[in-house]
């Protein structure tokens, strides 16, 4: 089946469930985004991109922001890094603080909050301006030059941080930040405010499906670090839900609370997805139907 | 025996135990202290005292003043305040975040870290200076006015408040604070920071000993608040030891990780004790040793 | 008020709760039970005994079984019968095996269930036939001598004990037990399943409040140990409610799924209630309010 | 690289190990294993088989088994069998009760022992004799029709079985298993016991790798089924360590305290290798080193 057709029957699947799953309302300003958005692109290893309903709309990237200040920070480090983070599924809400109570102040892996708030610490200490960094990247690689922080998003998440604020505090009393937590706050809420649409996501996500080279043929990360953030997505992309991601859909995938979920198929393409309607675990129901439906269509598990 | 025989026979044997324990590391101008400290001083309910060693030097009450601003609270407010904090002993170390997770924010009791900052947050929306409110309380019933805040301690505490401030934001997550975070913080270290001698202890907890009346004469609380007080000094009043203490000494009581325990024997006295070494779990190693041996000389326990 | 009003009022208000809480229903032979039954005594130091309602009623003593097992031990141990089982309160429910796994096997005290198995598993090491022995000593202590076992509810027990096993075989797999798990947990269930009424049980205990002497003046603890019993009981006697106990009944006291409560006030009485209705954490609705008002309108909480 | 040149390549690298980790101690009669033994075999689709030294020697497949009695009971099922056990990483070690309790005896995933012993619960519902089942399917599947459960092993094991039997009790008090525990038990040994060789496993194993179909061109399961299989061994697989696995490793893997591994490369072949030294997580030291090495020489990570 050509590439279109199956992103149109994916859509077309998808328009049956539109309006599932509930928008996240911790946040006010993404409590009002319209649960019926759905879109879908996809990038081939060559640049080419294609997509289908609201695939050119931005939204709000929240988590998937993790995976690339993780790629980011892995292209600047050694093995090292790895003692301050863990790379094991958490089993655990993302937002959980029991296992980093049991473990001493080192997150699980780098992709639930308390990892993700030590990975903008280490980008701060190599860089300082660690969502500037990121945004630069981000819009070389999608080639949107217009990609921003949502100062909306990002001014409301600050005002309702008491959670990250109480893990990274919890992480400084362990003595596992460098940087001030005001500081590392502030950068990973801008980060995770970064607004992109499927289109720009799918292509900015490229050097992981192709060997860890950026769109401009230089290499961000070796072969081998590549395929490990790809295991680590599948392993942990998705909350305490990877498990259930690994079964169903079968490819690496990172969701955020924003409704996105990227996901890669090495060796071939980037896909990202996004419908607002989360399940309980803070995944996009449509999105995880879709991806779901997309690789039982194309055979595309890594499995 | 009399009582002045009794208080010298504890100190004998504490002498033999001086410098076990380790002082508290963890803000630095605690850990200062001299290890060799040790005083003991008894209050009777007519407001006689009595000491021995260094029964008048000033010390750093920190958890200590989780009574104080427990009875006060208490005075002002109906059974409708439980729903805030519970009453169970948390089996846990008092500064954890596992059961404030699994009990979504309402701590376990008034005594550990958590239940003290709602307490606080209580008082401060009470009275407005928690604080001072306290210090006024304390002076009274101390009959010392020169009862201040250590404001070295209290600098030297905000300053390494990372631990107490994850508490405090996590319930701020869940909803259960009503007061901001930086001023919740603010008031805990100040009343944490007072600094009063085993004597002014001993005198300021009287109205545990005497049905809630306070040396005035004036009711501060009902006997039987009074009496809900003592149990839970006994039963959660020394963190994950207090069935330690309640199988050794066997009498309410409330350690402090300055090195002080106060104790309180129901009809008849307060006992107040300081010795700066601390067990693993926070509590005062000599002082427990200590009013182990009181009470089995006076043969005082509860039980 | 002379002490058989006391008993009278408790009654009348107990009366009005009639019928509260849920009869426990995992052990068929107890989910029989009359819900409406409430009886309580009170055993004086000289052996004088007072009742009202069903106070000679027999019942299933289930977990208050486990107070006068451990006495037992503790009279044929020294201290470091204490490495086996702690003494905090465990801030868990009474068969939880969470607590178990932390601390490696070792449970948190001897009233939760797992304690109370290793506590079985120590007396017959000590004595071979413990329920048996506890049989005899209970006989004596009531004056009772057609205490039994109800052959029914233990069956009924043991045909039901998958909890208790997996305890038990969780214990053994950290090599805590001496003796086979068949063998232990067929004395416990033995213990549990002893017929007593609130007379029987009163008279039982009084060596408790009776600093450690039996009815013929012998000494089975010392006083010393007596107190700490009663410590434990007060700490640890009702689960995860231990600290409500505390706050609203204020003496030692230890309740089983039978619906009886037996309590302590030392230096003058036991008293024993029965109710079978339970509240959600397994202790009597009745019980407790019973005791609540026998305490208050006595003015005999320890604090 | 030819294909026993990489595996020639892989047991040079293993050979500078040997010896690495601790045989594990806890079944007596596993204790006594050398130390020293590695093989490694590779199946490919078309059933030939490669090997590279200790390959033939049988050893025992204990956790491993959990792979082939799982693809048994989902040939016989349908997805509500999901409801009986989870397929989520469990962040916890292989034996551990505490995520049983929390999640009222539904286990994690079915590779974990508790998940293992439902599973085999569901295939003594279907077939009776669940481990002759499987040593019937192993054989065929094998071609080594002299396949043995060793009952030295499970005799060692049935004496040593408590941590197991308290997971069976525990999930039975939950109403979650279908048969008596002593008969899930003494099947779960048994299919835990069966000896096998690298060549046999990877033999046996081919079905995962070619979509669900067995030797003999018959398909055991669905190719949807098969790459389910397949994403669990990745997200689960290997204990709290299965994160590691897919960081380092890259492929489905599933290990058992004998010291073997399986992996399967999808689409292309089955590898089993065997090192008896583990690490503190249970896996064989020598055997995740040799996978590792085996990936990055053929490239073949899913990732």
């Amino acid at each position: 089946m050509e590439m279109s057709k199956v992103l149109e029957r994916v859509a077309e699947e998808a328009a049956q469930l539109r309006g599932a799953g509930m928008v996240m309302d911790y946040i006010p300003a993404l409590a009002e985004v319209d649960p019926d958005h759905f879109g879908i692109a996809l990038a081939e290893l060559d640049g080419s991109v294609l997509g289908v309903g609201d695939w050119e709309t931005p939204f709000s990237v929240q988590s998937i922001s993790k995976v690339f200040t993780l790629a980011l920070v892995l292209a600047g480090s050694d093995e090292s890094f790895w003692q301050r983070v863990g790379r094991e599924p958490s089993g655990s809400a993302f937002n959980s603080l029991v296992q980093l109570e049991h473990e001493r102040g080192i997150p699980r892996n780098p992709f639930i909050n308390a990892g993700a708030l030590a990975v903008t610490d280490e980008l701060i200490s190599m860089v300082g301006d660690a969502s500037g960094d990121l945004l630069a990247f981000l819009r070389e690689e999608s080639g949107n030059p217009d990609l921003e922080v949502d100062e909306n998003v990002a001014a409301s998440e600050a005002a309702h941080a008491d959670r990250n604020l109480a893990l990274a505090h919890f992480m400084a009393s362990y003595g596992t930040l460098r940087n001030p937590v005001a500081t590392v706050l502030d950068q990973y809420v801008r980060q995770c405010s970064i607004a992109m649409s499927c289109r720009d996501l799918a292509l900015a996500a490229l050097f992981l499906a192709d060997r860890g080279f950026r769109r401009d043929g230089s290499a961000l990360l070796s072969c081998r670090q590549a395929k490990r953030i790809n295991a680590i997505m599948l392993t942990c992309g998705t909350y305490d839900a990877a498990g259930e991601f690994a079964y169903r859909v079968g490819v690496p995938g990172k969701s955020g609370v924003g409704g996105g979920i990227l996901s890669v198929i090495p060796g071939r393409c980037a896909v990202a997805v996004w419908s607002p309607g989360l399940d309980k675990r803070g995944n996009s129901v449509v999105g995880m139907a879709a991806l779901d439906h997309f690789t039982t269509l194309t055979g595309w598990s890594v499995f």
